[in-house]
């Protein structure tokens, strides 16, 4: 489907996409390390804060999405689906990293995608602080401007792995996480989306997570995409609704990987 | 020993000791991204990376220290003691959290600390990436000039816990910090010395960590304690020789973590 798109429809939406980037960086930044409300969206003795930063970047983000194309779809982490007549969906997750944010370190990011029908064809992961926006497009992955790439890498021993949350995982999703992470150089985790950046950029080999939302997911995959890499789930299939998600930048560390994990 | 010290001559070793984390930058910036050479200090297997960028700014900073205090002791990560005349000893780490340096990651740091006595009353935590230098001294801690303090915590069940390296733990090591973080709100870890400067900054609780080296800690302790915080060993002692730290933002809590470490 993405071959119906322009390159100039492209840049439009990527261009849009980045001023929604820009309108929730100016609530996340001006929350990040300062005393927030923290609302817990999970029962007692569950730990999900979702910030006030959180639901008023999202506002902004919908509001712009409405005022210049009001037939899209709207998919967020915070509110109600806004279901659109047209083939383009937006997927927004605010702070992706909400633990991050409130420990006041700079692995949490924005995520934004756009979705033509169905399919993710723009992606941003956004790191206000640091002050490192992250594109992907069927034309490539950039950051700040400059196009980054996935590296290869010789063989799961020379490769370096990641995740967030494996607490969370299921005993068997542990289990086939730990056999992957056995065979690896280095297994180092808990950095949210800023491991799929770091992925796309050429620093980390494989992102394997399970668990994941929908708006956890979309933004990531034209990152790692244009930037020459492959994500799936731990099957090897293109459609993530498992909420697992496996990110490589090389494509026969992504075969060897899904030897570990395919049986979950 | 700290009171021998006059204010005038602590702002004078502050303002060299940044200076040391400026020669530092240079060269930890100029290679951070960048493909590497990576030597593997320990045996076959092990994965311990040395880079180039760490010993370049080890000896950057050596020089600028031999060519100002040549009385002055030099005890550093990646080259031989320099036993000085003087009382004072400088301790520096070029990069902690070299993993997260090849992983691309900003949560690496530069260490530097001033012992006068064998007392650390100077340290700093440089983070060039996001261009944040953390520096404790006697009359407080500073983020880039402002001052920083420690938050207040009611209780483990309110605390945010951190710690690096947790599977290098002895298994009694382990075992204690489960406990720990069975007792925590949350518990989310590797990030190196970035953690340690979010103590001091009010955004992290506890950080408990086991097998540091020297050049780990020095620079943590004024940085810590400037802010209002407290470091000890995981038995509540001053002097963390056995390579176990425990820092905590507020004195209630300490004394709450340690009556899960103590026995280790």
């Amino acid at each position: 489907m993405t071959a119906n798109l322009t390159i100039d429809a492209i840049e439009e939406y990527k261009s849009f996409a980045s001023k929604l980037a820009d309108a929730a960086a100016v609530i996340t930044l001006a929350n990040f390390r300062k005393p927030i409300n923290i609302e817990n969206k999970e029962k007692a003795g569950a730990f999900d804060p979702v910030t006030i930063a959180d639901k008023a970047a999202e506002q902004a983000m919908r509001t712009l999405i409405i005022q210049k194309y009001p037939d899209h779809t709207i998919i967020g982490e915070e509110f109600d689906s806004v279901n659109g007549s047209s083939e383009f969906s937006w997927v927004l997750d605010p702070i992706d990293g909400t633990r991050a944010y409130i420990m006041g370190l700079p692995t949490w990011g924005t995520l934004i995608a756009l979705l033509y029908y169905g399919e993710p064809i723009i992606g941003i992961i956004d790191q206000p602080y640091t002050k490192e926006r992250f594109i992907g497009t069927p034309t490539g992955t950039s950051l700040n401007g400059s196009i980054i790439k996935c590296r290869t890498c010789s063989g799961l021993s020379d490769a370096i792995l990641s995740s967030t949350a494996f607490d969370s995982y299921s005993s068997q999703e542990k289990e086939a996480y730990l056999s992957l992470a056995s065979a690896v150089k280095l297994n180092r985790s808990e950095y949210d989306c800023y491991a799929y950046a770091m992925v796309a950029h050429g620093f980390i080999d494989i992102v394997a997570e399970a668990g994941m939302k929908i708006v956890d997911i979309m933004a990531l995959i034209p990152v790692i995409r244009g930037a020459g890499g492959i994500v799936s789930n731990w099957q090897g299939n293109d459609f993530c609704d498992d909420g697992r998600l496996l990110a490589c930048g090389d494509a026969n560390i992504h075969k060897a990987a899904i030897a570990h994990l395919k049986d979950v």
